[in-house]
């Protein structure tokens, strides 16, 4: 394991000390909990925004809360979900009287928790909190007959969930409407990603599992969870289009649509391979008559050192496309 | 050498195709050449300011060409110069009668190319060059008595004589005044950085050397020029302090400064790494009395897929700090 760090007990609360000392004009912390994070800009009155997952994926979660995105979020140890207490302090921190939207990724864990501080706050503190569970990896797609459970995991897209719920919030929306537009983008979003190496866990201190020296798997989870397929590494054009096939496929997406796309770097991947991809993704896209409407290159959900890749879709509509462009900042995000 | 890539000799155009597809309202090139980076949101009557540099190292160079920072940067091959001819047609499309400045890292290729671009702009089109060479690497610093040749290297310190050049170029002050600003903030910074891995070149196939499984070389330059020691990899609190001892006794820092810190991923290194380092530069330049003006933390100048970081300091007047926070917008910097 070689990483720069002190003991891997520590790693969370340090990293975190060290986020609150370089930004401390945008977050905070409440219930004397280093992990129960809040934006250090309350805006009076407005729907408050949370989320909550395992560390290890910066920016992801916690990056986003600030001005016009997230007001809080609950930080749980590396690939582990925090609890259901931090989560309900960080509501009761962030709602101002019209109450919280829990947008979180589509893990067992964290819909526990969640759906148990929602009660919690809701019991103790009279907080009415709704949820949306984002899940948009096509990797994961199982059962979709009606009434089946969604079994697809949460990944980079949900950083469009948080924009388009931020902007909508920010807006001042009452908190159907944000749930609304949060939906909205959560059904329309897509993502499928590939890995080309494995990451450690700092506690565990050797790799989750392995890939051979000149192996990919297309569809690998964000913690390493299987994906559809393994196979030899391919030029990058190909490794795009057989990703796009799946996610154009799985809305679908069509000739006339206009999309966000997020290419986005799983951590140890350089930003010059992103762009490669970026290139491919862009000629797949107008030749499929698809429009984009705009581009987001770099890491914005990464596991640790993992090298890969992702690429994710949001189909807009001229309301997604207005919360998508509302001003924010955040440490990791500024629009 | 596991990338995501096609054939490693389309590495670089490929990568650029990609770049003005996603940023297309801030970048565009010129003379027909993909590695003639330039503006798209030229400021009328302002002095230009270029650089250029190998690939490799993204954001640097090209990633900080936009509005308020930089107007053109020249792209070479990895970790390779680009030519005097690409350089002198950036610095024709971005002269507007005010004269260009140069901001470029300290190698001998790129100091080269930078001369015969100015001498050829100058007698061919009669447009006023001066250069400013940034040279910060305190791992590389060779003699220093007077009128001896400056051996540091240009690592991400660059960032920062970019950031206050370009805001002084922006507020309209004349090439002289903008050179004088860039020359400040080139003599208050001082970098060091560390690396646990190496880093391969496409057109290579291979690392361009080895380091041990549980070692680290600290001041290793962005291209793998050998570091001041190398040896066990130690905790991150050890780490940052070797290299804060040497950064700050160089200049040297002392207590009462004030200071711009920048924390950088060199590729590989999570941002949780970098954030843990953060927390242990605050503590330790808290000790020393000196005073942070800003944090930022982040990938700014890499080398390619290499794991380690790098710790910059910028000691800051109110000069500086005004040029520093005045508004930028370019596709890897919004202020």
């Amino acid at each position: 394991m070689k990483k720069i760090i002190n003991r891997p007990e520590d790693y969370v609360n340090e990293m975190l000390e060290g986020l609150y000392v370089a930004h401390p004009d945008l977050i905070t912390y409440t219930n004397d909990d280093l992990r129960c994070l809040v934006t250090a800009r309350k805006k009076p009155g407005k729907v408050g925004i949370a989320t909550g997952g395992g560390s290890g994926h910066l920016p992801l979660f916690l990056g986003y809360v600030g001005e016009g995105m997230l007001d809080g979020c609950s930080v749980g140890d590396v690939f582990q979900s925090p609890s259901a207490e931090q989560m309900a302090a960080v509501t009761r921190e962030i709602d101002d009287g019209a109450g919280v939207l829990y947008i979180y990724g589509n893990y067992n864990g964290d819909i526990f928790n969640f759906d148990m501080a929602a009660e919690m706050v809701d019991f103790e503190d009279g907080i009415r909190v709704e949820s949306v569970v984002a899940g948009e990896d096509v990797a994961s797609a199982g059962p979709s007959a009606p009434g089946e459970k969604n079994t697809r995991r949460g990944v980079a897209g949900i950083l469009f969930v948080f924009k388009c719920a931020g902007g909508a919030a920010a807006a001042m929306l009452d908190l159907d409407e944000v749930k609304r537009v949060a939906e909205k983008a959560a059904a329309n979003v897509r993502t499928m990603g590939v890995a080309l190496t494995p990451c450690t866990v700092p506690r565990v201190g050797e790799p989750g599992f392995s890939i051979g020296e000149d192996e990919m798997e297309i569809g690998m989870g964000i913690h390493g969870e299987a994906g559809i397929r393994r196979g030899k590494i391919e030029p990058a054009n190909q490794i795009a289009e057989e990703m796009l096939d799946k996610i154009v496929a799985d809305l679908p997406y069509q000739s006339g649509d206009e999309v966000a796309v997020l290419i986005n770097g799983l951590g140890a991947t350089p930003l010059d391979e992103q762009y490669i991809v970026t290139r491919q993704v862009n000629k797949y896209l107008e030749a499929k008559g698809i429009k984009v409407y705009r581009y987001y290159v770099g890491e914005y959900a990464t596991a640790l050192e993992m090298a890969g890749v992702s690429i994710s879709l949001l189909k807009l509509d001229d309301e997604l496309k207005k919360y998508l462009d509302a001003p924010a900042k955040t440490p990791f995000f500024v629009s």
